[in-house]
């Protein structure tokens, strides 16, 4: 259960309710929201009656929450939630198709600025790029650290395009929140409970990859550790499970947006990149992917593929992203999904 | 070994590169291609010479095949296979998608008749029904067996739609094959090399269903088996592959579409009904597979899913089969698809 | 439900049962049993009444199940099943471990002998070797058929081993049957219902090979198909599943040993051989399954591993099958169990 | 490939290895060792001549190395690593059998020390308890914290045993190292670079669990990831992977430890209690453990499973655990194993 404050309860009033709960032997969990606070009730053994609590100062209403996540569950709020990003009000999970593109890792400030350019003049409005990258093997390119993310400022700058990029460990999180519009949470960290709390105390919003082998739950309850923390500004993203399966790097599977989208008012993306890890896979699953509801996609793009550091052969050629740019506005149009205006056309 | 023959090769020539090849020990495949014939060499334990054939009248020459499999591959035959079903031309694999709808289960006539009702008002030209339900348990529902046969052929005298139907052993498909249009085998029978050889020995078309944990190379393989006994009409089906995932019944490898498609020439479709198990995701699913580059779809549909002696919890109603072919229609035509003239237009 | 009739039961009273379920509304299952009918009860939405029939002429007693398999169940049969095999009165599922030992493939006469004469003098009582082989590529050797099956039978005749062989489809039993001591379904065959219902016709055990990705209770389910038909005779086997690892060519699943000893009473059997795939991983994970309470092994064994014309790799050598036998005597007995006489002490 | 350096090779001797390496366009990786240092070569296209570096002074040799793992290799090390725990010589991977035992959470210093006084009296010299738990959900008991660590403490002093607790990021594991004899990298964070990196640095030994998904490649990389920091002292351990079976929380898949065995130099343990997730298997699996050739247990014990914090369903009894260290030992015996001598008897 979950018992929503009024926005001008006060702190007595709040701690009257969690001591009526810690009286009755259970748990509370005071949730402090954007507007309002919330207590959450764990370790109670069924439902409990609403009116042990709705009848009290300062609540404005006791809910049933069946699901072990709450904060993320359409339970506790019915609409979408809108994910602002940058200050001239970008929105994910809205209208707008969210197309995130650039390379694996930032390798050098030309390699970036020639792949921003692309990007950019593609239409898209969001640029990914790693600065510290998690590489399985100790004997890879770790990426270029605090470089990279001033290359990435600098693309902000000279590009218009927002930045999103990832965080690797809660110090880590202190540094690269200076530089991004985005934190990204890789795949191997989706359990990495430090920093998920960490960046569940930043401002900035999160993008969280889904776990290699992550239930459905389980990715939801890692996004609920982020919102726990006040942080509600969080985008998921499906990039593929581990299977049996061999044609692919991973198996992505696609049906896990219409299943987030029922249970969660969180916008979810889709990275076709590392969801198949071969190039001539990228277009078609970003076509499958727009299609079947996801709110955008993050895609690896390199101007000079099989030069790349990491990942080349899963990054599309420029003119490849244009054609995904093209293709997937198309669909998106069928499912009254539009495009964000290009920088450009903001520009003119 | 391919043997490709010059365009403009005879009937003699051909015949002339067969003897060679059995002459050896081996055994010859003519495979009428759109231009040309091409012979396939099985059978031979190493790679052979390509001058034993390339000097022969009328060869244009003679290619060795680094795969596992062969007829299947593109290495043999480089265009799209195009499958004709029935009497009246319908192709699948070519320019229009092939949407095969109806029950799981023929339960009786009426049912029977009032599906084919709304799958033939909302266009489709193929109808789905099982006679022969492989069951999990023994204790489920097993089909009505040849009754149900002979509703499927009332079924296509009566609305002009073609019948998809289930064969589950060689013996059964004696009788299964004087029915229907097109004999499926399905997931559980994949491997099921007797019941591959015996529809590879009929001159219906084939619907071979992926298996629940099949890769690639042994689906292809599965089709292969049908091909070798001189069956050239076979329709690839993904239908989902089993993995850790629970918020689906199986999990739908859509990425095996573009790696299925740049292997062999053979057409696939997709099964979202049974790729998901839940009625909500079959929708965004079917949209996804027509935006991946599937042929076509094969989906459940039953007049009141809520009272189906099998699988009405992925049943569509109706009108959602309505949207669904609204929806993938607009989606196909972003990647230059039709769907079949409606068997009303025929009519008309 | 089931309602077990009392071993003099009437047809009519058998009748009485039966017209009064389906009265309710549900579905009647009549199973006979060795001894006695049992009717099976299906469609009723929630547990019933054993009073219901209790009082009805003719019947022992009614039994709840909860579990979707019925006679494969512990809930109808408390005590572990005994597997009889040949003539002699061994049996599988008793004290003493069961090890079957001998080539994937019969290749010849002299192969199969030079094998049984190692596997005899390793103190082994049965005999495994394919007649009839469900290979993924036509193109693979496919066994030497009916010629196999009189092999088999000379291996029994000289060495006094009994056979295990596999059976492909229900007409192929027909065959089979004629020189088998125990029938075997292969794993891609799990769910082949044709040929599970096959089997459950005939007076032969059956040893039946766990799916590549099947759950616990499918497994159990397709043995309740061959139970069903009145075959109780029934030997299940784990052989691994499909998962993302790729250091063995299946995932062996031992934990499978005690979960369907807690669910069934039949015995069952652990494939270290096709479980790993790796000749060099056969013995660890044989005395592993023995230590985890499997009821014996089923293993490869071949004269010439190296020149063997299937699963060659995973075979052992002659040295390394006495190695396995004594090591896994060893562990036997720390759990009370031990191994049959050998054939030549009986001769002795 | 990989230079290794002549123990008394002088810090210049090794500046010219790395700059010659960087000369030739590669990457030089300084690996100190315990007796010498190493230069790993990455970067490289092709095999290198060892030639190249074999004439230079302070050169032992080059070794060719195969493997994208180098240090945990057994092309490094061919023989077994001894990784030594405590002050008192305890050795992990070498003729003794370590088991590890304790609850999931230390919840309390009575439950702690029963547990502890339980696990000493049944022979057990290593203590399991988690101060910092990673939970799937924010709203699950997360561990008592420094206060855990602290009862941990004083479990050693009262009772003699050797203390394996849980680090869960790189600023926590300044903490942890104070008290604990063992650090533990949970399943979770085996990606978790920034541990990795940071266990690597501690001079405690490390127990390193796989991945829920991780390949044998990534299991032994991640180990890589702590050699290459300087830690030898890694313990593996195998503690169940995730796949569609769902008999069991996770699947045991046992065959990974003679695969480690044949790679790798470094001792694997095995961990029953996660890798079934259910009490009664814990038992035969860690049977099957001992009798595959691992180095050890890990066994979640609790005083009272029944009112255990967290994953009560899965801890033994500790009049189970006494039957479990029984059991072990007789089967270790039979490969050669023994038991550490138990606490009491060293201070008898």
């Amino acid at each position: 259960m979950l018992v929503v404050m009024k926005p001008a309860a006060s702190e007595e009033e709040i701690r009257a309710v969690c001591e009526k709960i810690q009286a009755m032997g259970f748990r509370a969990h005071p949730m402090p929201g954007a507007q309002r606070m919330a207590v959450g009730i764990t370790g109670n053994p069924g439902p409990l009656d609403p009116e042990l609590f709705e009848g009290m100062a300062g609540v404005a209403e006791a809910i049933r929450v069946s699901k072990p996540y709450k904060l993320v569950s359409r339970e506790i709020r019915d609409e979408d939630s809108l994910v602002r990003v940058g200050d001239a009000g970008l929105v994910v999970g809205g209208k707008e198709l969210a197309i995130i593109a650039g390379p694996c890792a930032i390798e050098s400030r030309d390699q970036a600025f020639r792949a921003a350019e692309r990007v950019e003049r593609a239409g898209a409005r969001l640029f990914r790029g790693g600065a510290f990258k998690p590489r399985t093997s100790p004997y890879s390119f770790q990426g270029l650290g605090e470089e990279g993310l001033e290359i990435l400022a600098e693309v902000r700058g000279r590009f218009g395009l927002l930045i999103v990029t990832e965080t690797i460990d809660p110090v880590n999180c202190d540094l690269v929140e200076q530089y991004a519009d985005v934190l990204q949470v890789g795949a191997r960290n989706m359990q990495n409970y430090s920093l998920l709390k960490r960046v569940g105390r930043s401002k900035k919003p999160v993008l969280l990859k889904r776990g290699m082998s992550a239930t459905l739950d389980e990715f939801l309850m890692a996004a609920e550790y982020i919102l726990f923390e006040g942080n509600y500004n969080v985008i998921l993203c499906e990039r593929g499970v581990r299977t049996f399966a061999d044609h692919t790097r991973n198996t992505l599977d696609l049906s896990v947006i219409p299943a987030v989208k029922k249970l969660s008012h969180l916008p979810i993306l889709v990275d076709p990149s590392h969801g198949t890890g071969k190039r001539d896979k990228v277009l078609p699953l970003a076509r499958a992917a727009v299609a079947v509801g996801a709110d955008g996609l993050i895609v690896e793009v390199h101007p000079e593929p099989d030069r790349a550091l990491s990942d080349g052969y899963q990054s599309l050629y420029p003119e490849q992203f244009e054609e995904l740019m093209s293709e997937t506005a198309a669909i998106g149009r069928i499912l009254g999904r539009t495009m964000y205006p290009a920088v450009t056309a903001l520009k003119g």
